[in-house]
């Protein structure tokens, strides 16, 4: 079993393929019933209003500190779900994968998903499996996509409707380690001890800010671009501004070691279990509270507010007390960072 | 525009990926709301029951008489959807894409996978893109989910749970023209004029035949190892047989002859537009009936029966009046054909 690889066969839908199911996917997924397989899984759900998305995983390399890309396909399936106010319920997968990949390694990231759905409090109940010839892809590619239930009354959430200025940005931990990590591991650096990606399912936290208060304006997780391609985003076509404040934005001194050496910006920079969140002020500590009651929110804190000044601008008061403005991302600053 | 090509920076989620969201992804499939991007897409069902899917598509050309690798993901998984009894309604699409992939080709994808859904009644509502370096993947991935309503009622269908010796088997028109059209294609050969790939949604041709009967007791589009692989899995473990019709399955001269030039049984090449049927015997003549009146199902017919002998075993009656028995698919016949 341990030298064994994946042929071509195994995405033929033929006797290969019956048997990769079965040892693999049914084994860790669960079998979704006791039906011979079907080509949709047919679910119920507890209510006709959802949130559905979808995302492909391409990330290199494939294993890394804090997690591989089969964590990385629950978790930011999941959030995405999360951060639109959904609960996340039903998650599907598509592999594709390269002719020669090591069964042991798909394994181990099937295994992977399986318990961080099951943390997550998720069912992967729809999978695919293809493969190409070798050298026609990198290893493996992992699309994941998802249904939550929504609660209408929380829509405005996702598309930030009630952002009003005073309202308080808040962040959930440190920034910047999920890009770092995977930057320092392609480049064989060794890390201090305590670098590893923040790849998180963040829908528990969520909840528990959701339960906190009736006045969340705004979430995100701050994937792909960091915190301020969210921010540049939000402000877009908007009556509004933002204001960072520099210091108070929380950074691990190896990110930004590691962040110099690159000359890399860590507000740009991908995290994968880090929220941006926009709560009234009135309710912001009461949501802090929460958070640093979870595991993954103990180093919550608030690192900017929104302004009427500055309409579609994100600003930054820099820690030697100027301000600079904080614009979109240009070109490709990290490729295949998830 | 047209010497335009893809750039790891479209895959960034910066200024770059806005850009083709706008340009290509918003052009074709229509604004999904008119707020900014967000994570998840908020949908209301008609329903709590659902039927969902993922499949990815590699195939091998791109693009192929007939068809293209976007034509195919929507198809693909509107069937998926729509054999399972549910009426497909929103999919979701996942882009991978090579650097330096011609912005031209994306676009006519992007425009075929729209039109495709426009005529089935699906709605796109949500997307990722991803891009890899040159070499590190084939051209273009595509993986499509989608989520159907389904009447719980009609759950039996997808699972073949009310099927009866005596039951008849229906295919909607020539087998073996997808998986033969991609052959053909890779190999350079000249066709036939009247050969391309069967690439097509069946649900409007499936809602005709679920208003015709009340008896379907099964539906399976037979994609990836033919019509034999599905008839194979159907017996699985069941308490009857299956027998199919040499004589009465329809294919084309033309298929049959590239079949023959590369040694390929047409039984097990795949289709993208072909509905495998059981369906109870005193209700055959109406289904057909209803079938013919479709452009999808013309050269509708019976093609085989449920039988009480030789349980969970397909057997072919022969030409020459003998049979054969039908096995699964063993190892890869045709890699990259979906």
């Amino acid at each position: 079993m341990n030298n064994k690889t994946i042929l071509l066969g195994h995405g033929s839908g033929g006797k290969l393929s019956h048997e990769l199911i079965q040892s693999i996917f049914f084994k860790h997924f669960g079998e979704n019933d006791k039906h011979f397989p079907t080509d949709a899984s047919l679910l119920h759900l507890p209510d006709t209003h959802i949130a559905f998305t979808t995302d492909s995983y391409v990330v290199d390399p494939i294993f890394f500190p804090g997690g591989n890309i089969g964590k990385l396909a629950v978790c930011g399936t999941v959030n995405d779900l999360a951060v639109s106010g959904a609960t996340p319920l039903y998650l599907s997968c598509g592999f594709i994968i390269e002719e020669g990949f090591p069964f042991a390694q798909l394994e181990e990231i099937v295994e992977t998903m399986a318990d961080e759905a099951r943390k997550a409090g998720v069912r992967i109940v729809a999978g695919d499996t293809k493969v190409v010839d070798k050298g026609k892809c990198d290893k493996i590619f992992i699309n994941t996509s998802g249904i939550g239930a929504i609660n209408p009354q929380h829509k405005h959430i996702s598309y930030g409707d009630n952002i009003q200025p005073g309202d308080k940005i808040i962040i959930n931990g440190n920034i910047a380690e999920h890009g770092v990590t995977i930057i320092g591991s392609r480049n064989n650096i060794k890390f201090a001890d305590d670098l590893k990606s923040d790849c998180a399912s963040l829908n528990l936290l969520i909840k528990d800010i959701m339960e906190a208060s009736n006045s969340i304006r705004f979430m995100r997780d701050a994937t792909r671009g960091g915190i301020a391609t969210v921010l540049c985003e939000l402000v877009e076509n908007r009556n509004y501004g933002i204001l960072m404040d520099e210091d108070k934005i929380p950074v691990s001194e190896s990110v930004l070691g590691l962040c110099e050496v690159f000359g890399f910006d860590p507000l740009y920079i991908a995290n994968e279990g880090k929220l941006v969140l926009i709560v009234a002020q009135e309710d912001a500590d009461k949501v802090l509270d929460a958070m640093r009651k979870n595991i993954l929110g103990t180093m919550a804190c608030i690192i900017g507010e929104v302004t009427a000044e500055n309409p579609q601008r994100v600003l930054l008061k820099t820690q030697i007390g100027g301000k600079r403005i904080i614009d979109m991302l240009t070109g490709e600053q990290l490729p295949r960072i998830c």
